[in-house]
């Protein structure tokens, strides 16, 4: 991430967005790809029991499939979650429809839905918008910008990011909203990374969960899991390129788009006035890494703190405590930047001006060092202002 | 919970307050409880693996004399934790120097400590008030409410709670402080509870793991847990009453004092506008129903939506989700006071106004119904203010 990529459209993509008056604000909220009949795709999904229509139908119509996506249906305005069996007929409705105009099967259209929670989805809207949608696709950045504006909610800014491989022959670029899960329900990650590699559905699954890995399942804003969270890779082999002759280039530019939608995301979250870059360090495992750094990063104490840009490392020994880790306390050290501020569980003499002054930088870094083996995990998070509740305290009936 | 009792203070107990100039603003920080020759104890600590020094201490003593305590010297302002040996040293110093003035041995000596995280304990301070601490103890309701008084941090008011046993001829009273978790750093729970009825030790555990099993284990205000929590139990016996010749009326008058002490904590949160009573019903077992409860209770999205007494059911339908608990969305039911809100994860027809209305109340009432098996738990909770952050954010150095 040193200079900006300039934003690459692969081949084989064509973007569409329209309003269909779903969002009160009358902002674009229908947003369609099309993509070339050799796409194959991977999917990775909200972990929530509670899951909205278009999650159980994009699902079930990948496996169907066996991972082919001709057409990506989105709209924004409303997460047709909580919407019972009508709520699965209107995402099917839709879908159906699109597919014939387009002349698909229906389980070849994925759907995405993100917005407010429990409210019919208005199928009707969505359908009579379809025939201009489609008719008005483009491969150009613009268009694929009109998609990424079109699939926001309550974000303040479209999130796209592009990376080159096998010397700019092809290419993937990612387009992500969300997630400051928001007013007035609950928003969502959506993710859609588009290749013109060629490869097998199996290839891309493989990829997409070593991608997210670090990315997408290493962020967190306020805890909240949407019922909605979707994460599309669509293969177009356009570019003639086959994965598998890339190595591990392939994988460096997915997790590098990856990693860059992550941290617009979380730069992007509501009331968010500090990023956090969380290091916890020479954990036993992975697994119990990224429990101390959930405990910390989802600390009301921790957060709070951060929002005062205030060195109070007692918050974070104490968070650190309360994982769950069978930790030994007199191991544990904690850094703001580059200075140690708590050694084996006690104060150490630091500058506390200056780590005032890094922790009020718009990204800092925060290091836990366990002392127990060699694992190490990075999570970015953000502190919680008055603003965030300010915003999701809002009553508007 | 009817008209409120009268304050008793159970016979064999003394208390004593002073100012030791630890807290800044001067208030009484020292505080001392006598307890008659025959006391026996009982106690439960944080869960938290750090954990201060008085923890280990007190925690020590209690196993040393098979639950047997004289005294207990507390001081708040400081919570001698992050400290190191050096802590723990200080910690017993306090302790050997009241064990000498009043003739006994330092392991009678229970130590409690809240306040600032990782600030050496003046333990000269406290050493040099002793001799007046110790000179001024009183029985009466005075003296007891001085005690209370004194082991405060940022809580607006002591919290005190009597119940009677026998027809009177004995007593339980209860004396808490905390729980904010707490601007400069962290706050703490403290219980302390009296009764003059005769018991062993091992009697008091027993009815004291009960009492706090649906009481102090199911509050949250913040979802952090403090280095020092401490609840300890004393009887003294004074009353020449038998707990076991009481069958349930004990337990049942000790588990009143819990609940109103918790509820006192809970109404006494930082920044809390409104408490909710959150039940979780019809769960498998009491481990999954507290799981349910403690996702909600902690959802970011779930107490700002309370703040803004919003009937936002799908955030509380989102955190349900999130849960880990294997439950199906389908059978899950909200009720927002007496209306069903979400029935079968879908909306309900229901009155927005007044659900509104009854998250208005300074104590409101919320219901989940899981429909997997007969366990229940209530779990007493608080929205999350911009006040809260306000003090949590507000950064002093």
């Amino acid at each position: 991430m040193t200079e900006p990529t300039p934003l690459l459209v692969p081949r084989g993509f064509r973007f569409s967005s329209a309003g269909a008056g779903i969002k009160a604000s009358g902002n674009p909220d229908l947003a369609l790809i099309l993509a070339a009949p050799e796409t194959s795709a991977a999917a990775l999904f909200t972990r929530n029991r509670v899951v909205a229509a278009p999650v159980e139908v994009g699902r079930a119509s990948l496996a169907s499939t066996r991972g082919r996506v001709r057409a990506v249906l989105v709209n924004s305005g409303n997460a047709n979650c909580a919407t019972g069996s009508r709520g699965i007929k209107a995402c099917r409705a839709t879908c159906a429809e699109a597919a014939k105009l387009l002349r698909l099967s229906t389980n070849q259209v994925f759907p995405s839905s993100t917005g407010i929670i429990g409210v019919p989805l208005p199928e009707g809207q969505i359908i009579s918008r379809l025939p201009s949608l489609i008719a008005s696709c483009g491969s150009t950045t613009d268009y694929m910008r009109g998609f990424a504006e079109a699939i926001l909610t309550t974000d303040s800014r479209p999130k796209l990011f592009s990376a080159s491989v096998s010397s700019g022959a092809a290419s993937i670029t990612g387009i992500a909203k969300g997630a400051g899960m928001i007013h007035p329900q609950l928003a969502t990650m959506l993710v859609y990374l588009l290749t013109d590699v060629a490869a097998s559905s199996s290839e891309l699954r493989k990829a997409l969960g070593h991608a997210c890995d670090d990315t997408f399942h290493t962020i967190s804003i306020d805890g909240d899991t949407s019922t909605n969270d979707t994460v599309l890779l669509l293969a177009s082999g356009a570019s003639g390129i086959k994965l598998r002759s890339l190595d591990d280039e392939f994988q460096t530019a997915l997790d590098e788009v990856c990693r860059s939608l992550a941290q617009q995301i979380v730069a992007d979250g509501e009331g968010v006035q500090h990023v956090i870059r969380l290091s916890v360090k020479s954990a036993r495992n992975r697994t119990e890494a990224l429990q101390v750094a959930r405990t910390v990063a989802h600390s009301l104490l921790v957060k709070t703190a951060w929002a005062g840009a205030d060195p109070n490392w007692g918050r974070i020994l104490a968070a650190i405590g309360r994982s769950g880790v069978a930790l030994d306390p007199r191991r544990i050290s904690i850094l703001i930047g580059d200075q140690t501020v708590c050694r084996g569980a006690v104060a150490c003499d630091f500058d506390a001006r200056r780590a005032h002054q890094e922790l009020s930088k718009p990204e800092s870094r925060v290091e836990v060092r366990l002392r127990r083996g060699k694992s190490a995990v990075e999570f970015l998070t953000t502190d919680l202002t008055t603003e965030y509740v300010r915003i999701n305290a809002d009553y508007s009936t």
